[in-house]
């Protein structure tokens, strides 16, 4: 009995004060974070000197060499280029659009979806029907819909406290309006922007056709736009819309994941993955989406590295190839897993834009959760309280397949979808202490699972 | 035995139905807040339509006019103005300054601190010494600070996690650098911006003069300008500080507390106060600061009228005046409460801006916050999860005599300091969702203090 009393008593000094040096080390990591970080005038760099950088474009590979430079002068163990063949959509010349009632035509504000078709070379002009969702469209079927304009006014709801979750509701409208509303004769989609802001940008996307059903030209409308439009077919019984994008499928082009590792010091087989997507919409600089993602992973490694702390497993940068129109860099880091026959234990990513940090969501076996979560207390001071079973991400999501933890960062997402694949997601919507307190708080849990790994 | 055990179990059914439906009145609460509020609109309405209304000045008059008429147009069930005499200091001509080195100029942002004396009418030149602190200040001494401009360089500092902690240790240079310096025989200061934010924008806000030392011009420099300035003094032996400020204090002027209430059903006389201030500084628009305080302040109000919800106590909405430069508002509101022997049971107060919330800071008797904070999981599912001792407010905190209960709204702190006191903090800089769920959260508050009392 005294034996164990003993040993219970060494067991709980031990525990408390691996806590106390754990947060001693956080701390340390945050204060690094918050006074002598790269990623802010990295992703200015980035922002302004490439700018937006759609998989396939000169951009795009311009960002990949900045990068991979980054990764080589940071002194990164390893620093390399995986070859990923990603698809080559271009958008072509500005787009046009008016609407036009009693003769009379109104300018609004629209954009291709991406992975649309052209309209024809003089544009398309049709008679515009407004729906709001896919049972609407139904049930007015091939009649109403043969010839026209569907014009799909789902606005996102701002009732939900958590912008992902009115994202996840409507986003399906931007993606499948197209070829939904080809199966009852339209000629072309309108579809509002993704956006919970009321103003004047459209805001572009992924949209997807079906292979057997005729591919018709889709764009997204501003807010205001919408419900301009909207207004006009209430009062009006014919309004007609014209729209003009000349947007392009080029063969697939040659492009990389760039991985820079530390190596591991006492468990180097054991992986832990960060990482956001390097491409990015068109229309503004992929800022948020997902710059920021890239700046402050690379700045965990860095982090790392000023702090002269050698973790004990080792820590991959990606920044993934094609996430917003092909999910290709996500599919090729899996192989190279497989391939290698990695011990991948967890993946982090972040590209839910550099908001102030509010925590973690995780994705994954149940049992190497309660670890991690376990010491979430120690995230507190910071204010980093959300720590709850949700999405890791869409790159990382393919690495469940051997067994990675899966794990997004969740910043605050209010003012996410007001930028999101908008003209306004520029260098200076972006804020230099909500950035680095979210490298901060990845170094963090990074360093968590460095040390203890996911299910020890 | 068993009548114990019947009553145990009635009472947490009881409890527990109690919690269910606080729970979904809370939802209600926030559904509102983000599908139907007017904070938005109203603060758009105050920051562009009036604008800078710093006490004394005209626009501050509009604005008591314009709060005042919206508690009328609500149907308030009281909406009155209590007089406050205020002070009335005005800037003038906008400031000028530059710095000489060989004979070159160079221009630098700068304004007037809040309080501050005019320079002569052709401005002040003298050769400017750089310190960090008061320290460095005295260990000069009246040798070497005789007849020069001190430029207090002292920086907020990056490693707080909370900037409102940076703010509290660096305020004071803006208050006292030139009452201290003054002693040693300086002529002037300036004193480098509160902010975190390296860009060109001066902040102003208060200093002080101590009566029995002479009073001289002290100015606020930009953070960009503060290290110029610092760069050139630490290469030449002699720089020349030149500015000029004609600010004038006025005598003292009439302005209004705007107060409007909801009666309480069941207990009328228990009072729980909630505002903000509504005179600003006049660089901006006073949007943050603290526009958005009184019109989230006010929609608590219409939150529970919408609802058609009987608070049981009484809710008092205060637009205080004058909280920037004496605090006459809160110190008048004090003097009403004990005037009409009140029991004020809690105040709330946001001042930090009209960010996305993270919860409340408690400050007052500590029987009373138990039962408040017992209820805080209610306010996790909307990301509220700072429930600490701290700050209650600044105008607020006079009521602290009569016994109330201090409440601090807390939104994140990351963006405040950038815009604060400055020509940035206009309606443009203010998220609509971030204000709204800021509205919602007071209201979620306010509606379990109305419920359920402080100390019940």
């Amino acid at each position: 009995m005294k034996k164990l009393i003993l040993f219970l008593a060494i067991f709980f000094c031990f525990t408390a004060n691996a806590q106390q040096s754990d947060s001693l080390i956080i701390s340390k990591i945050f204060n690094q974070s918050l006074t002598n970080s790269e990623c802010y005038p990295r992703l200015n760099y980035l922002c302004k000197n490439i700018g937006p950088r759609l998989s396939g474009s000169l951009n795009g590979e311009k960002a990949v060499d900045y990068v991979n430079q980054l990764c080589i002068d940071q002194k990164l163990d390893t620093a390399f280029l995986q070859p990923v063949t990603v698809p080559h959509w271009v958008r072509g010349q500005k787009e046009q659009a008016y609407y036009k009632v009693n003769g009379k035509k109104a300018d609004v504000a629209i954009c291709a979806l991406g992975g649309s078709i052209a309209t024809p070379k003089k544009g398309l002009v049709a008679t515009v029907i407004e729906v709001h969702d896919f049972d609407e469209l139904k049930a007015l079927g091939r009649e109403k819909i043969e010839g026209k304009i569907v014009f799909m006014n789902h606005p996102m709801k701002s009732s939900f406290v958590h912008t992902f979750d009115a994202y996840g509701e409507a986003a399906r409208y931007r993606w499948a309006t197209a070829q939904n509303a080809a199966q009852y004769g339209a000629v072309g989609v309108v579809v509002r922007s993704m956006t919970l802001a009321m103003d004047n940008h459209p805001h572009t996307g992924a949209m997807g056709y079906n292979d057997t059903i005729i591919k018709i030209p889709a764009c997204a409308i501003s807010t205001n736009g919408a419900e301009e439009l909207s207004k006009a077919i209430k009062n009006n019984s014919s309004v007609q819309f014209y729209f003009k994008q000349s947007c392009e499928l080029f063969p697939d082009a040659q492009s990389y994941n760039v991985i820079g590792e530390l190596k591991g010091s006492e468990k180097p087989e054991e992986i832990i993955v960060i990482g956001g997507h390097l491409d990015s919409w068109e229309l503004g600089e992929g800022a948020h989406d997902d710059g920021a993602g890239i700046m402050q992973s690379l700045e965990v490694l860095r982090i790392f590295q000023n702090l002269k702390m050698k973790p004990k497993r080792s820590i991959r940068f990606v920044a993934f190839a094609n996430e917003e129109n092909g999910s290709r860099g996500g599919k090729q880091l899996l192989a190279l897993a497989k391939e290698r026959n990695e011990k991948i234990i967890a993946a982090i990513e972040s590209d839910e834009g550099g908001f102030t940090p509010r925590g973690f969501s995780f994705n994954g076996d149940s049992l190497k959760m309660p670890h991690v979560m376990s010491k979430q207390e120690l995230f507190y001071p910071y204010d980093l309280k959300y720590w709850e079973q949700g999405y890791g991400g869409t790159d990382i999501n393919y690495l469940k397949e051997v067994g990675a933890l899966l794990i997004g960062f969740v910043p605050d997402s209010q003012r996410y979808f007001d930028v999101h694949h908008a003209a306004t997601d520029v260098f200076e919507n972006v804020n230099k202490r909500e950035l680095e307190l979210g490298a901060g708080s990845m170094a963090a849990l990074v360093y968590l699972l460095s040390e203890y790994g996911v299910n020890p």
